[in-house]
């Protein structure tokens, strides 16, 4: 094996290509081999070395994507080879989305690896949206779980529904059952909720309601995934916090990224 | 009002100044008033612009400090004066350390305030320690708790024993009576427990242990705040995942940032 070749399993963030961190490009500009997901944007994959392999392994919903094992195969290869390989996750690397798998692999097979954290989507997309996932007052923690199938069927509804802030990601499908779920354990039906689609990007919409009410907003918004859900007192913040006017879109694009393009103020 | 006064709420990252955002430190170089915490790295500070007024507002734990409310006004006058102020917090902004209450103090004053969100310790550090939040069959989700005194009391230690994996930040001195109620709620004794010190960078340290012994053997080993508390099987995974080794360190620095100092690898 070449001593060089490693794998990094880089967070590109939740979405606007901006809130990579500087280590992450760092990373991404010198890669041999990029390995990146759906909902990686083109303006991080422009970031990288021209002649860097570029290799999809994501999928649309419902489409045929690379298994796990191929993925992990793919990462191993390449390292072995002496490559340097970027992982491009959205998000962070170690919040769903296997990257604990995918390190483990890399260990199990004793190629070098290293994480490289992200921006993790359920506290950034809702802070973006005006929504702090924490407040002195309101709430002292708060929970992130999926909502997936597989693995939100092994929830503990009962516990979760007490956390004051809880954030769902990958639960937009299934949010009349989360919803029940939640009611049924004694939150109440007066309980802010804010469900956010395509959080952080140009086309980002977001619909409040309440636990008794929002899987019939966001049903008539029609609203499509990937979304955050945010359940707690903590929604409450977003209509007092627009008073003063986000204005990050008036922000000159970082020079450190070229042609990024810029989120609108969707408030 | 002088309509360029602008406050962006920027997160620093957890500790590795490397981990900031590229809109982040972007922002940063564009201030006119870096107003700063405890704990914001040296290398950071040095990229704000030679000219740039540096307002230091943290306090060493037991020392006196600014007032919130001083803070906030601080934040409100440098923008009326129209400047561009960051306030660049540790970790994200959101995540405890009340960013909300300032960003809350900006729209109730009607100046113009943006959020950048940060890479959170409560992931970040556990990931550089080898340990992901989630993995597909031990976590399906985690919470996060300040396990300071004030928010700390109001916990509900009861539902937090049931989420799979628990992360405490601010709880090192309390860290006895944590465990104390973690266990008197059901959690079993044998529950690995990581404790990460200074997570991130140079002086990380790491005492891993079971929810029955944590408290004495972190006492033993002397470690000091600030600190990260892991509570779940996924603790279990750095043991494995250190076999590929862990390389970060001798990744060369970014061109972006000048002077920023590496982490070494701790495991």
């Amino acid at each position: 094996m070449n001593g060089r070749g490693i794998v990094y399993l880089v967070g590109a963030g939740p979405g606007d290509p901006r809130l990579i961190t500087v280590l992450g490009l760092d990373c991404l500009r010198r890669a041999d081999v990029v390995i990146y997901d759906r909902l990686i944007s083109d303006a991080l994959l422009a970031e990288a070395h021209p002649e860097a392999e570029r290799i999809f392994v994501g999928k649309a919903p419902g489409e045929h994507s690379c298994h796990q094992e191929e993925i992990n195969a793919l990462l191993i290869h390449h390292a072995r080879a002496g490559r340097i390989v970027v992982r491009l996750k959205g998000g962070d690397p170690f919040v769903f989305g296997r990257g604990a798998e995918e390190a483990l692999a890399c260990a199990e097979a004793g190629v070098a690896w290293e994480v490289v954290p992200g921006v993790s989507s359920p506290v950034a997309v809702p802070a973006r949206a005006g929504i702090p996932v924490t407040h002195r007052e309101m709430a002292a923690g708060f929970a992130v779980v999926t909502g997936h199938c597989a693995e939100g069927d092994r929830q503990d509804w009962a516990a979760l529904a007490r956390v004051e802030t809880l954030v769902i990601l990958m639960g937009l499908t299934r949010l009349p059952e989360i919803a029940a779920a939640l009611l049924f354990h004694g939150r109440g039906a007066d309980t802010p909720v804010a469900v956010i689609a395509q959080g952080t990007l140009p086309g980002e919409r977001v619909v409040v309601a309440t636990l008794g009410t929002i899987a019939g907003e966001v049903a008539r918004a029609g609203l499509k995934a990937p979304a955050t859900i945010v359940v707690g007192e903590v929604v409450r913040l977003r209509e007092r916090l627009r008073r003063g006017g986000s204005a990050l879109h008036d922000l000159p694009q970082p020079e450190v990224v070229g042609a990024l393009p810029l989120s609108p103020n969707t408030w």
